[in-house]
């Protein structure tokens, strides 16, 4: 009986052969077939479970993938892949040359637009359908897909703005679940929770404002339902909005219980939903939480400190802050341009803002840096969490773009700490006031100190901004690392026959570069290496040319980090190896000198 | 009579010892001295003269500086900055060493957030806000006054969709007079008209779904009307939104007869209006023209074709295509980010997209611009205007970062042309269909060839993506330029004593390189001066950097292009003096060798 209907599917026309009756049926088979294979492989798994009804009814109703369908961010999408012709490889999910863990153009024709980064999903769609429409196509549907954490953003409020005055066949079906990886917030969401709970008159409505044609709010795990409204969509020409209620984790009920720790638990148990946990006996603590203990730890000394963090409380750990200082602390929601002028705002009153974005997502905020924090010279504090390689959420996530792109702002001081101490000692010296703003970098995952916690936590260190640090010397070639990257070239440096000939400098600051002791380094070596988690062009290393140029040295320099193209998944060493910074690779590159 | 009462006025406070009732004599005196020294000096017009009620209104009855006021954009400040203590410096307005034509923290103790961009005060006035509360001020108001055109970004929903849920002491004070620089579009703006028409029954408002305290609309123009609307707003608590409806260039009939042209009229006659034409005769195009005349040229022949704008119609001048081609020209309003995604979803549908965004502007979409468009490798063709110093408006507007921050990015091309034939011929080739997305720069104003129009235009030339040009022959070093700044190199070496010593390439395409024509170069010359129009850190020049030192070449390099700083404003002219990178500047540097 397991997955007797779901084995049959090997693509969505398939799934058309099937009667409405047998949908719960597939319904329950792919839920099955999503919770075997992500409590071993691990993955996303509240939000997949949550549209598996939507996800049936979408590709029954509508003729995929002749009509376009877009998934926002993409984290709940496995079960289209699993219904696309991907179900025999989804067990490669988010490996190295496995499937991605979100929609991608390259990997199958019913994924109509590569996602990762959310609130996407309208605009793109209704590119799509205006192209339709002056193809001469005007039947041809075009759906986006988009949660209610995702659709408070302000990208999607554009997408919905300029939807509303066009004749576009476009279907936007609001996923309201009232979560996005945490709880949704804002004005938005509290409007939407007094729609689904009847407060709101139906002729109030926000949406109906923005002249689209208002149908719902209707069940989502309601199969039958579902597909009677698509259906009826389908014949509806125009920008059309189909409010949908779901429940994160559906078909779990430790998923359903517990929707933030299982939006991606880790491995876990099938049946019972119980998670493997791990033995974190004397690991180092994550950078995370090293973050989000200093900072708390700060603020509970300076009544100056704010915290924000844009839709990511539990990944930063800001959520340390919020539970103890709920009124210094904010989840601005899915919202990094606000996080960053409210930061800003907040500066010029003399606060003092530690304002914790994902690398990847202050990219959504670029102009706000500049325009607004760097051209003020407001000393906002900058969290760069998940900066560098991330590993296996790939190619949308990698935080590999932030030197370069901050590397050219005036005024911007730019950090990335080798170690749990530095990232504690420049969080405790930024807050002691700067008169800039500073980045801080930091990468998703554990540190490499184990007892940093019981022994350093609390010893704050006055950091000397710009300076740089000698941690090893050696006779034949300078290697100038920055960040925690730093230490693959300390352990390849120990794996080396003769590590005596290598000197290592820890350049943490890119920003400002310490122009003395790269003199007393380009006067002494003739061969120098710099070494970042960062894409070579334009980062770090740039600086270090710019510096022997404008110096007129002529030391070979030989430039690591991120080559000139898009990484894809994989685990952080594969990755690391692909670009060959990793252990086995400097040590191979520093023997060769 | 004339300025009897304004010329008392020297702060707000001697604004308040006036009694109501001379207020509208203030007006109109406000009104005469804007338009006296705009009409003379240039600047913005049309924003500032519409607002001159609610700026009164608003120093009237709020206790500036203490209570903090935010202009969004800022063009509408022009009465704020004369009621505040800069009268008698206003005709030095966007001058060198003058006042900014923005509102700036370091120039006045009223200008409590510094502004250019759109849409930031409603999040900046909300940390001022959250701030206030923090230390226990519950009764500092929080002012932002934002346009119509300026809420239907993003980033202003973002705002709302936080302060909503907060009980900040925020007043947002829609101005809406329907129109940004050009008209506004979109859903919101259709809302808002049938508001004041009185066709949304109050109950149905948008405003107070994200849980403001909403009022109005009121007629912006009344002063006693506004006046005791914001008194009584005073005494509110939280979060509230004031809808005034007022019409840009109120009080001069041709300026509200013409509200696109009388933003920014340049020198006008201050009785009549009308403003004075300069003789263009023989002049060469603008950029702008070049692109508007030769995109609508392409789309004619190629159905493929598409334009969106965000907002910039008239200045991009994008405009001729809208009008003629109406069904495949966009204005999406001030909305880069979707603007940039809709490009990236029309171009997977095989659309040939030319996206025109200042570059200034393109900063609000670097995210999409990575994450939607490169990384899935669409051929979107980015046409960013205004790149490079644009003079008068100053450091908020300088497209001075793009190189920099579009050269880290995989897949994309960078072209920034010469001159007209360069850009003719760019947009030419864009459109036969690249397998990359390509950005292509140049600047405000006009180019160098006086008969573009009727002798080279519409003679396209297909250009070879990579190659460089070699302009001049020469002996003693090589000057590497890219885009339009060139044109100093050749002036400045015509004259020169020796012309025959300074070899001159043209590096249009700053990536991909034409690295074999670099071999050449390097192999040739010891000494490399690299110039643009654009920030040395991880520009052009240091992409020549990385070149030389991954091949190891050992010639001199100098790099010249924006020093590390924020530029403020002047003529183009100036400010290329300011960086070294003026005609004379060059001649003498390259003389010196």
């Amino acid at each position: 009986m397991k997955n007797s209907l779901l084995s049959t599917i090997n693509n969505p026309a398939d799934l058309r052969q099937l009667d409405e009756a047998q949908l719960p049926q597939v319904a329950q088979e792919l839920r099955n077939f999503i919770i075997d294979i992500v409590s071993v492989k691990e993955g996303h798994l509240g939000a997949s479970l949550g549209v598996v009804e939507l996800t049936i009814a979408l590709h029954y109703v509508f003729d995929t993938p002749n009509d376009l369908l877009i998934w926002d961010v993409g984290h709940q999408a496995y079960g289209h892949k699993i219904l696309t012709g991907r179900r025999e490889n989804f067990h490669t999910n988010r490996q190295l040359g496995g499937i991605s863990g979100f929609p991608k153009r390259s990997e199958s024709i019913y994924d109509a637009f590569g996602v990762g980064h959310s609130s996407t999903s309208i605009s793109a769609a209704l590119g799509m359908a205006i192209a339709s429409n002056l193809k001469g196509d005007y039947d041809k549907q075009h759906i986006a897909v988009i949660g209610d954490a995702s659709i408070a953003s302000g990208m999607a409020f554009e997408g919905l703005n300029h939807a509303g005055v066009t004749d576009a066949n476009l279907l936007v079906i609001l996923n309201d679940n009232a979560i996005g990886i945490d709880p949704s917030v804002g004005a938005l969401k509290k409007y939407l929770t007094a729609v689904k709970e009847g407060k709101n008159p139906r002729q109030n409505n926000m949406i109906k404002s923005l002249n689209f044609d208002y149908s719902g709010p209707i069940d989502g795990h309601d199969i039958f339902a579902v597909i009677k409204e698509l259906k009826r969509l389908q014949k509806v020409k125009g920008p059309k909005f189909l409010h949908i209620i779901t429940t994160k984790g559906k078909g779990l009920q430790q998923a359903e219980e517990n929707q933030v720790k299982y939006h991606a638990p880790g491995k876990f148990d099938a049946t019972t939903g119980e998670i493997h946990i791990k033995s974190e006996e004397n690991l180092p603590s994550k950078y995370q939480d090293v973050f989000g203990l200093t900072v708390l730890d700060l603020a509970k000394k300076n009544e100056k400190i704010i915290g924000i963090t844009p839709a990511m409380p539990s990944g930063s750990s800001l959520k340390f802050m919020m539970d103890a200082l709920p009124k210094r602390a904010f989840d601005v929601g899915i919202a990094e341009q606000h996080a960053v002028t409210l930061a800003a705002g907040m500066a010029t009153q003399g606060m003092i803002v530690f304002c914790n974005i994902y690398s990847t997502f202050l990219q959504r905020a670029y102009d706000q840096v500049i325009h607004d924090v760097a051209l003020q010279n407001l000393p906002v504090i900058f969290c760069l969490d998940r900066a560098g390689l991330v590993g296996e959420d790939g190619a949308t996530h990698h935080g590999v773009f932030d030197l370069a792109y901050l590397r050219c702002i005036p005024n911007m001081i730019i950090y990335s700490p080798l170690n749990e101490i530095g990232l504690q000692n420049i969080l405790y010296t930024a807050q002691l006031g700067l008169s800039n703003p500073i980045s801080i970098r930091y990468p998703r995952g554990r540190g490499v100190i184990a007892d940093w916690q019981s022994v350093n936590f609390g010893n704050y260190e006055k950091i000397e901004i710009g300076k740089g640090i000698c941690l090893q010397k050696g006779s034949k070639i300078a290697i100038l690392s920055n960040g925690t990257i730093g230490n693959n070239v300390t352990l390849a440096i120990a794996k080396m026959q003769h590590p005596e000939t290598i000197a290592h400098y820890d350049f943490s600051f890119v920003k400002p570069l310490d122009e003395s002791l790269l003199h007393v380094i380009f006067t002494k070596f003739e061969n120098i290496i710099t070494l970042e988690d960062g894409v070579i062009k334009g980062g770090f290393g740039s600086g270090i040319l710019d510096f022997a140029s404008s110096c007129n040295y002529i030391s070979k320099i030989k430039i690591l980090g991120i080559p000139d193209e898009f990484i894809e998944q994989g685990t952080v060493d594969e990755l690391q190896q692909y670009c060959k910074i990793d252990v086995k690779s400097l040590e191979i590159l520093f023997s060769s000198y």
